[in-house]
């Protein structure tokens, strides 16, 4: 694998601040540390990103002052996001070419954006897509510019945000160019336990009947949440996690007992904790003789150092992913994996999977489905945990 | 599998109360539902018990009314334990023959007893082991003398407490006997979540440094664990939960970080909260670049509530379990499992395991092993998460 | 004082529910208690009630089966709120002759309303109060017309929940006819603690920068609160609690240090938990040299349980003060009290307050108020806490 | 009063490390401020304390390199104790003459103590004491060497940890010196919430049945704490701050109902998580009709950065009381306060109080008394909270 130490960075932000300055803005690390990192970051900039007011929030605007094409943010020029596009794919070429690197990824860790409308003759297929980006329709999200100018360089693009950058256009244009996408939305904190939580209660036959969900935050993250079709995104992308749990369990959750968990998800701004988020979960669960249980889970982390080590997991990974080739028994021909990395479900909270396939939320499933390939690439017997030698005679 | 509504209950108990009267001493059912299954349980009594009172705490004497041998509980009678071992003995065949039952299950869910000292010549063989009891050694157990007598009769015994009833001496008569027993301590509550919540963390990469547990209860469990002796029996149940864990992952537990998790427990007995038991656990961990992790949980349940459906699986697993036989390929011959059934430790907090083998206790596993012997058994393939269907073009 | 066994009790419910059915349907109480509860209850039916859909929830209408004035309902009667005043006025009169009363007091424990709006000429005096009651404007809330029809029967009315029942009018129209009135909002549980609490580390020079409050319940409360102009009525009350503890500190909230608390407040609808109430309060506050302080509360309980013994001694208190009197020193003429009765603060979250007047929110000087007034009533030293018997030599 | 930037502040610690040292070591403030704060504490070394083994954790010894008396440590001199007295005597006059003092006030904020057994004869009255510290008697503590020296010098003395310095032989030599004393125990978390706390059920007329304390920590303070005969000072002080809450209502605590709450207090050495202690707190109360309250208070704090304000205050406080003087209305003669100031236990967890008079724990009682005393000094009127101007008509 991908030693990261090996890994050049770059990226683009609609914030022009230098890195050593972004750092100190964000109030993440110690003090002292900072000060130690910060001659390794002056002078770093971030180059222009793509800027469609509508798709974040606001409050977002006082920052945005590191846009490309910016005359055009005026949306007079009507084939304005094929240029960002087109500025997007040679910036890719050009850091390849800088660093003479045998493999870019693209990985959104931008704000989250508001979900795009699934329009038909828009967004659904790809050849619609391309089309809708040279008209400039208003329905194109700039994550969405991010994923196609990545998927045309043929270089593997995941989304660590939760909103539907891979549009049904999207996922097909990939297919067709047999490059990698994955997504949405790193699994850091409270999703990722609640994942555990459930699937554990579930499993125990003891059977939710709520969930309650509130988190606090105050970061750039959770100010752009605290705008109602953001947090939407995020809502949709946190709510999915218990489905697949209670659709695996027929005998706790079935037409008498009720198929559903009352589930509610909160989350606030309040900018006193900066990045020191707040979560708290309340599982409220029946027991057999009209017993009940109750768990209260109160979690504080910095969310920016949780989701950090994801983005290094995700990136090392895709690029392993995408180096991974077979044949069918009957065969010579060999494939890459499908285009979109489902293998990568670990890390992230709403998986995206392949049309018609169900997704999978339980994180042992998609630990262990990890762990079995790896063991199956370099020849170990896969994980089944029978071992018979100890139970055996 | 065994209907559980096929199963003929019975026990003994050191307190001769009737099951309704215990029912309502328990204070454990809403007192509705007391007043509706009174009826069912009125003038059942429980058989007469062993009660060594060096075993369990001082305060339970006073409960101490429903004893086998009593006259001997002076304990001039030298051969007193040999006594109570043929008087279970005899239990057993009167209940099987009185019901006309094809297997007898017996299982140790009363009082947490202190640990029994393993010495040379006394119970670190099976022959000594019989020895002791014939000759009323104090070392020897009540839970011990039950075990025996299960095994002299071919019947499986579980150990739902935390105690050392399976000694050296009682391993080696199982096997001798072929007969299977399984511990030790059901894993109910808050020691299942740290399983399942420790292997989280480490797996993600989040580095526990102390795991605090504190918590109280006013349950007859309870109180019987207030004094030392009986409560460190529980403590070293509750605290191997993470070693294995921690072995499990040397690049965050190694020389330079430190190999070991500040872990504390506490347990203290509250009578006004009787049998809603309160657990709470604070784990604390490093993040990257000086961050921490902060998890508290705040479990509330009714105790019972929770241990009584692992009873019935128990029993079950145990039942079907005790019907498996398989021969290897090369051979005719079938075997049935090994003695000590380690497929049941995913409801024993502290899994007894075969001599020489290393303990299990992250829960996903001992969930996996069972599941994959089922699938074996009826002839599925494994479930190893791999989905090629899914991942493949 | 009253003694509460001397309470007759009757009321007005939108629901035609009888007691024990309604008892039933709360599920609140343990069953064994509402069997033995049920004969006394059975047969109790509310008398019907005001209702106008729009100042509550749209989810109440399917229990509003109990309505005064159900045909004007439509509201085509341009007179049916100067109906409904009368038709009160007449249930109070026929309860007291009916029981032979001395006192009849009036006590809105009702749903939550949505605020009116203040409106000159509308609602801003008493006499364009009782003018717009009679055109039927629909400004006029249920719980005004109440509180009108109880100040021109002479008898005091308490408002147990949040909204501005208490429009300027009515407070004029009970300053001229000498009768009490009191609110707004039960002080039952969060904020009670809350105003405790923050009281408690502003006095010990302990900046709170910022307070999160969630709640959850399944009651009717809450489900008529998961409406938005509902919950806002709710989220007023509750947010004044801290304002004037702010204001009491002025070294710690000045210009410099920034004046203000980030506060959010939320209240969800979870059916699951009935009326066991979740209330989870984190103080986050900043120490000396950099250092922090967080508090989390996570408190259960039954909400109605907390409320009703708020209701006996709102009731209790307010006959008491209605017959206390006072005379100015240098004067022969007897007063009673002013007609907001704001020593009733103690039970209440949003005190309503004499115009003009600050609102006392602190917990602690609410209760040393009644305690001295009692104290000077029966001739006792007030409490001043000096005691300098046991501080001079 | 006085200003804190005008105090000279220096101490004793059987620890030898200099101020920016013991900085580093004790990890409490960020390392970016220790870095500023190092230059002006560089070079500072305290002075040479008493350290007597037998009083505080064995584990305490690695730190003890800076002792008076180093010698006798060995304790063959018979009036080593003695000796000790007078070398803090004459660190105190050497103090106050270098730096030219008008008054020394002198603070114990070392390490807490075991108990000292009050013996008849040793230490039960000042004559007594005296001779025992003459014949190096071990019941004698260091803290009470340094109580005596300061009371000999005419200085008062603060006592921030629980033991009981002030045997019955120092408060008479206080008295017969006049001096001023003060006790025990800084009051800076939990204790100081469940004062709050459990004053605001019981006035509510909700009655706590159990309270369990959960602390751990990982500093020196809870170094020395694991060790069994220092928590038991602790224990006992942290345990009377709910005695006098349950006398001030008999209709809750009654004969009937039960006159205690189940109160169990933990404290745990937790070394990960250094100065950031973590209290859990649980209350669990009844209310009417067999409902339940559960307030579960999870509260992290730095402990250092809430108990050196207290320091500050308990000193200015302490000077500013030492300066009042008062006569009888009949008499022309001014006095002192008496010896014990007990108007500091606002600050303290286990108040001190003249012998005969009950000890005050409430915490608003002790916060308005001082406020009283200052109205009072200053010709307000004291702080009833009548307003009879916003009650009256």
């Amino acid at each position: 694998m991908l030693n990261p130490n090996d890994l050049i960075v770059d990226g683009w932000d609609i914030s022009n601040l230098e890195l050593d300055a972004a750092m100190k803005r964000a109030q993440v690390l110690d003090v002292d540390l900072q000060k130690q990192l910060a001659p390794f970051l002056k002078g770093i900039k971030p180059k222009p990103s793509v800027y469609y007011p509508d798709f974040i929030a606001l409050n977002q605007k006082e920052r945005a002052n590191n846009v490309v094409n910016v005359d055009s943010a005026k949306e007079v020029d009507t084939n304005r996001k094929w240029q960002d596009v087109e500025t997007i794919r040679s910036d890719i070429q050009n850091f390849k070419k800088q660093h003479n690197l045998e493999q870019v990824i693209v990985l959104w860790t931008a704000n989250t954006e508001r979900y795009s409308d699934i329009i038909d003759g828009v967004n659904d297929t790809s050849e619609n897509l391309l089309k809708s980006i040279q008209e400039n329709h208003p329905e194109v999200s700039p994550s969405t510019v991010f994923a196609v100018a990545s998927i045309l360089e043929g270089v593997p693009y995941i989304n660590g945000s939760p909103q539907n950058t891979f549009v049904p256009g999207v996922i097909e244009l990939a297919e067709k160019n047999q490059t990698f996408i994955g997504g949405d939305d790193f699994k850091s904190g409270q999703t990722k336990i609640k994942s555990v939580l459930a699937q554990f209660l579930v499993d125990a036959g003891i059977r939710p009947i709520s969930i309650a969900s509130y988190n606090h935050l105050g970061n750039n993250d959770g100010y752009n949440l605290s705008s109602p079709k953001q947090f939407k995104s995020k809502e949709i992308s946190k709510r999915g996690v218990v489905d697949d749990i209670i659709e695996s369990n027929q005998i706790l959750y079935n037409e008498e007992l009720g198929k559903k968990i009352d589930h509610c998800i909160v989350i606030k701004y309040l900018q006193a904790v900066k990045d020191s988020k707040v979560a708290m979960d309340e599982y409220y669960s029946e027991l057999m003789l009209g017993g009940h249980n109750k768990i209260s889970i109160h979690n504080v982390c910095e969310d920016s150092l949780l989701a950090t080590p994801l983005i290094i997991d995700l990136v090392v990974m895709t690029e392993f992913l995408s180096r991974v080739s077979y044949k069918k028994d009957n065969s010579n021909e060999y494939h890459n994996f499908y285009s979109v990395l489902t293998l990568l479900s670990y890390w992230l909270k709403a998986p995206l999977t392949k049309p018609g396939y169900k997704v999978i939320n339980g994180l042992n499933k998609q630990r262990l489905a990890i762990e079995n390939l790896l063991r199956l690439l370099v020849g170990l017997p896969i994980n089944n945990e029978l071992r018979f030698e100890e139970r055996l005679v």
